[in-house]
């Protein structure tokens, strides 16, 4: 029978991929892989482990389409899962709107649904959506599972997600979302094996990454978290502003004449670490630099950090634990340290050694709070909603 | 000797006004007035407590001059302050951009650099700089002197005011300022002399008003402050929306055609306790309401002054005290309860009796925080910046 899941994760110019296998109940994962340089020079890499297993590269010139590419990747994938190949195609949807949360099989319907909410995220969901199309186009009858990452913050009391806007808006369905879920919920799922007294408490999570936000998770469920609308809010990022005085928009508008486009291209693109450091919107990149302002850069990405930890808390009524994780909050001890030491009046105490270590428990013994690294897996998760739906209803 | 200060506080539909005389090193309030109806049906009061010592009215086809009614309005102060009357004008400026914020006299000079940031603050500076033409029309020789919303706020760390945008929107001024500064100075000078011990700690004083934010105050200085750049970022107010996602703007632009104007519109006077309830800015309306979205909209007020009591509170590293102040904050119990309920993992507990009388501190014996209302008086503030300047200088 078909039991491989394929996950796609597509972004703007890259796409990431897994393939994992079913057997019993557990998922094995087979490969993990990129699809890089879109609409340029396209370079395709999987690996299993460490190990190589797939690679092209094609020139600027080859005109390939996003359907001959992913078709081309279905291919390699149906060889690799042995059997009779992939029995189903699993995508992040940054996406669902107010209908849409729970893994749903794609269909004509539910894609146009999802097309028309493009401009709640312009930056994310046309090429989330695109995928969909290419492999449609390529094979028909594949199914295809839709993963919402907003899915995790689905039953937040509604005053979290209000914004203090005439109720017309809200009705259209302008109101807060939060992203990052797939992830939260796999470290929130890995936090209840490893430490389920924790897992019953008050915890904040940390998605540290080129994106960033945070999860406030009260006994294993989202109660509040940074990001709103869109993906443009809460925490600074990568090169995103995080929360902005919405009357700075106005100014830009107003007094400065940019245009629409222009704002979003700042606001997305040119903002965030990038924008404060005027050097790199890569946190090691920062980290490494002796630079003024590099330095400040950090600084007022901890600051954030603990700031809107400081809201969360709120929203929790107290703190039992952080858990950080993405690839700042993984492999980032210094800005661990640092935020850790802004949250000292609540008890937060690291422990140096397991802090550089950077695996499980990070606190020191004398901690009030639990302090935790724990590696996020957004495809692992995709993956078994995936297998949850196809399976179930195969 | 000259030895009054009229002191005037203009919005964009009225005028604010008080009446001081100094007395050693007193200032004596003669009355308090306001100046209603500029641009329609003008109304002119003023009352020495309760007493109305003065009342005007002029219908709506008058036609008459801004010069003229503050013409009228200081010959009234120049009789009621005996001696020579009217020593100076002292103004609440909202913004005096990086450069000002130390009280100044104004100069042509520095009603032009005033005039340059009309765009950071399109609704405040604008109305408060035509009441300096005004006065300087009428009576071209009479001191006047700028008293900033923002001063007091001036000498946060460079974190604390810095927006995740490129440093070339901070140089020319995009940065967080924060405003009701006159409010706050007023109330930590009053828990200086009420409560010497709190005002040495960790505070936060809650504007609530109309307008309203929240100033973090440590051993007496501002060190952090939910409005930024302009007066709508922050707490939800009565038609303003606070804190809002920026992608929400690039909705309103792209996906819903709304011009800049609109948007303004929508955001500072179609917003916050109005636009959630659909009935009214006015919180005594909602508390007396029994309507469902009036609830929730003094519910996502009371939510969202928590959350940034705590984003405040990781500024200043802890908390020992909340002090209330402005309309709502000296005057809704049920508000302050509410809040403080929220309070209750920091070792909030209020006092019922000494809440409902409202009067300086409130809290339980028990709580482990201090709890305070204090009643606000910008103008002795406006009163005693002006007199230091003008009466030392002279």
């Amino acid at each position: 029978m078909n039991d491989a899941v394929l996950t796609l994760n597509a972004g703007s110019s890259s796409l990431k991929f897994s393939l994992f296998r079913k057997d019993g109940e557990d998922l094995i994962r087979l490969a993990d892989g990129q699809l890089e340089g879109l609409g340029a020079a396209p370079h395709l890499v999987a690996r299993d482990g460490g190990e190589v297993v797939l690679e092209r590269r094609w020139d600027a010139t080859t005109n390939l389409t996003h359907e001959a590419m992913l078709s081309e990747l279905i291919a390699w994938a149906d060889g690799q899962a042995g059997g009779e190949g992939v029995a189903a195609v699993g995508h992040r949807i940054v996406h669902g709107g107010a209908a849409h949360w729970r893994p749903a099989l794609i269909d004509g319907p539910l894609l146009d649904e999802l097309d028309a909410l493009c401009p709640l995220a312009p930056l994310h969901q046309p090429h989330n959506l695109a995928a969909v199309r290419a492999v449609l186009a390529a094979h028909p009858s594949l199914p295809q599972v839709a993963c919402f990452d907003t899915a995790f913050h689905h039953g937040h009391a509604p005053v979290v997600d209000r914004f203090a806007l005439p109720r017309d808006l809200e009705a259209e369905g302008v109101r807060r979302y939060g992203f990052h879920g797939l992830s939260y919920e796999y470290v929130a799922g890995r936090v209840r094996e490893l430490a389920p007294e924790l897992a019953a408490g008050r915890l904040i999570i940390a998605h540290l990454g080129a994106g960033a936000s945070l999860c406030a998770v009260k006994d294993g469920h989202s109660i509040d978290t940074t990001m709103g609308f869109t993906a443009l809010d809460g925490l600074m990022m990568g090169t995103r502003c995080g929360a902005l005085d919405p009357g700075v928009i106005l100014y830009l508008l107003q007094a400065k004449g940019m245009s629409a486009a222009a704002i979003e291209d700042l606001l997305y693109r040119r903002s965030g670490l990038l924008g404060v450091s005027g050097l790199s919107g890569d946190m090691r990149a920062l980290l490494a630099s002796e630079a003024p302002a590099a330095r400040e850069a950090v600084e007022l990405f901890v600051f954030r950090i603990a700031r809107e930890i400081g809201a969360l808390t709120m929203s929790l009524g107290g703190l039992d634990g952080v858990v950080f994780t993405a690839g700042i909050g993984e492999h980032a001890p210094e800005i661990r340290r640092r935020v850790c030491e802004r949250l000292a009046w609540l008890g937060a105490r690291l422990d140096p050694a397991a802090n550089a270590s950077g695996q499980g428990p990070i606190q020191a013994k004398d901690s009030r709070i639990a302090l935790w690294v724990v590696p996020t897996d957004e495809e692992a998760m995709i993956a078994r909603h995936t297998a949850d739906l196809v399976f179930r209803a195969g």
